[in-house]
């Protein structure tokens, strides 16, 4: 049996805020495969698999188009990444409420966590009233200030975390003192329909800023690999499409 | 428009660790229920929702438990459990790995979290090897020990929160400091049979004991609820029949 | 323990097509049930379940239209639907697609199916072309000549049907013979969200005429049963929103 | 962009039954995927992925033999499978009920379906008690008169299909009067766990002999791709474990 070779080197690797990163690890299939599926449904021939011209291009980049448009979402399933993402717990946290997709995540019941901590560049203040808020950067020396308490205590949990290892404590007991900044490692391999939602969701101005970083890198990731589906998801999708 | 009476009162209500709870806000269907969807499947009169004689409740018992052993799994999803929880966020992490099932969670993003950590009145201790080990109390001193460093961190994490919400920081971004044993609250929609995955999974030897604690009370409220499903759950699940 | 009262008898009933039905046969919560979920999200008094009140009615109305119209969906799984349908196994098989929800479907392996078929009162003709065609009655006389030979072919399906069973011939070998407008009965359990789902893709023009029929009326007994969800379904969900 | 080669000729293709087909489209992922995935979870090094020892290959068997008998099922998910299908409708809605797949089905409504009907070999006979019955062959005479009578019903539902059209009806009226042992083709994406399940289900005495011919061969071709996870499957799936 062959070894997949894109399993020894990962598809695309980008850092991610301070300690993250997100990696395509893996893929099922490219737009040709997308319109191959709906082509079944229209029991035509599939020749988005063996008709590589121009002519045979521009057919499935409009029926890929129209599928978006119309709904027709289950052709986009058929297409399935799969990427290794190191997040801070509580970008984990909002990124595990997808459920339509398959989770490995590093669990601090059986190892001991590695030593990183996000700590924002710069810290946002709210000004204005609870309905109608905005977003501001924290003045310099303020911000210079709090994030030299937060890393103080960053280093005060990890030290109690570590006190306790040595002192022959249940892993998954010691870890309760980390904070939700602590840094995690996941597997997740979805598909692209459930993927496009998570960019919708994500990857827009309502999102907190930490995950939207992480979901514009992957809509970069997801324009170059499926590029007519990308099209059809920025035209149609939110748009009163899907 | 009839508000539905059981949502003035939770069902049951039951304290769990040093701050949570697990509270059956509402229920969907009965045993009976169970019944009269296995036998739509057989096409035979739902006599289980109108007939309340003993003859029926027998019939309706033995259904059950040979649905149960013979696999027989989509009519324990016609019954549906609706539970207010109150637990650290290590252990809702645990919680929403389960994916067939809703969860609807306080906001760290929209809401200043409560002042309240999880605490182990006994840390465990691992003795053995890696393979092999086992959990034993940590001594009486030593654990008091630890037991005020995890408060002193604790009350250093909020004193960092509440400064830096009294400072204007954003409630998503100040949040990042605090612990995952910061308590949290979450609404758990579950039908019986993801439930009984649960219980499967998480009131077992196997499960953090902090999680357990929780799967035990719900087993407990289950088996009052359901006590047919139960019994045929406890005598087949786990043992090779599903 | 007490039998749940709403079981023993439906609490909404309506024909549908020729033979098929629609029954509400149970459901868990109202539209309090989501305003009450959204606020656990923001860790405010669950003062929807208490206050019956036009001021807490007001606030809970707008709440839930503002869950809406910003994509703020996990509130509205917490309401629960139960169904009991009969509708042509073609209807059923476009209904199956719909995979967050729980099915127990009659079976043709263990029943002996009831001699119930579809027969369309008017059949519909394409006019027009592939990409742009539209639907028109058939002419009355064509349409009756059709019907008959429709009838009559379901008439020799039965009697090959029945001719097996009476050879002893397995009911799940037998009843392959049957055509897809042949009746089924099924439970359906469905959230909120995911009805509305249903909703939007089958009370739509791009549905099937006999799937629509159901869909118009449970839509109508939605309507009704969450009144302000349904006027937040109505005004935000494919406007852009959901 | 390169265009996955495996979607130009299917890595297995097998004929099932008298009309239909099993073919493996494509495949994400290997055993080392699975073990990689668990490291992932363990912190360690994936070497799975890139040591291509025996000594390795002992260590990632040894892992996935202990995942599964411990229940740790996620890893599982991370491998995906894709095949395409020919299958009678009777066999489609049983595999439509594995709810943790993804679907793509050839549309009655917008494509007319191919002239191909399922007529089995040898009809079973049902002979015992109605809990406790077996099945045997049906006597060679009176099995090849009902084959003829199957097939002349098959061929009269044929005609007025190809008659209705041929008058104008919508496609989806029109097929209303096929039997459900038409044929029709559907993608089918899953991951390895939701794979194993169906084949848990499927390839079993409890199931119906036609969809345990499609189950039979997918397992063949499951236990060449991932030969550590099949044996493991065996030895621990159905025995308590899973």
């Amino acid at each position: 049996m062959t070894l997949p070779t894109t399993l020894s080197a990962p598809l695309a690797h980008t850092p991610v805020l301070d300690h993250g990163f997100l990696e395509l690890w893996n893929m099922l299939g490219a737009d040709q495969t997308i319109a191959a599926s709906a082509r079944v449904s229209l029991s035509r021939e599939l020749a988005s698999l063996t008709d590589h011209t121009d002519k045979q291009a521009e057919r499935d980049r409009g029926l890929i188009n129209r599928l978006m448009r119309d709904r027709h979402t289950s052709p986009f399933e058929s297409v399935v990444f799969q990427w290794r993402v190191r997040a801070p717990i509580f970008v984990a946290r909002q990124w595990f409420r997808h459920r339509f997709s398959s989770f490995n995540e590093e669990s601090g019941r059986y190892v001991e966590l590695q030593d990183e901590f996000y700590v924002p560049d710069q810290l946002r203040v709210r000004v204005g009233k609870a309905m109608d808020y905005q977003y501001v950067d924290m003045e310099a020396e303020q911000n210079a200030q709090f994030r030299a308490r937060i890393e103080a205590l960053y280093h005060d949990a990890r030290t109690l975390y570590e006190g306790m290892l040595a002192a022959g404590v249940a892993r998954e007991h010691a870890r309760i003192v980390l904070p939700v900044a602590q840094y995690t490692t996941f597997i997740w391999t979805v598909n692209a329909l459930s993927l496009m939602n998570f960019l919708h969701l994500r990857n827009s101005p309502h999102a907190q800023a930490e995950i939207r970083a992480y979901a514009e890198v992957m809509e970069a990731v997801f324009a170059e690999r499926l590029p007519w589906t990308h099209a059809a998801f920025r035209e149609h999708w939110g748009a009163g499409a899907v």
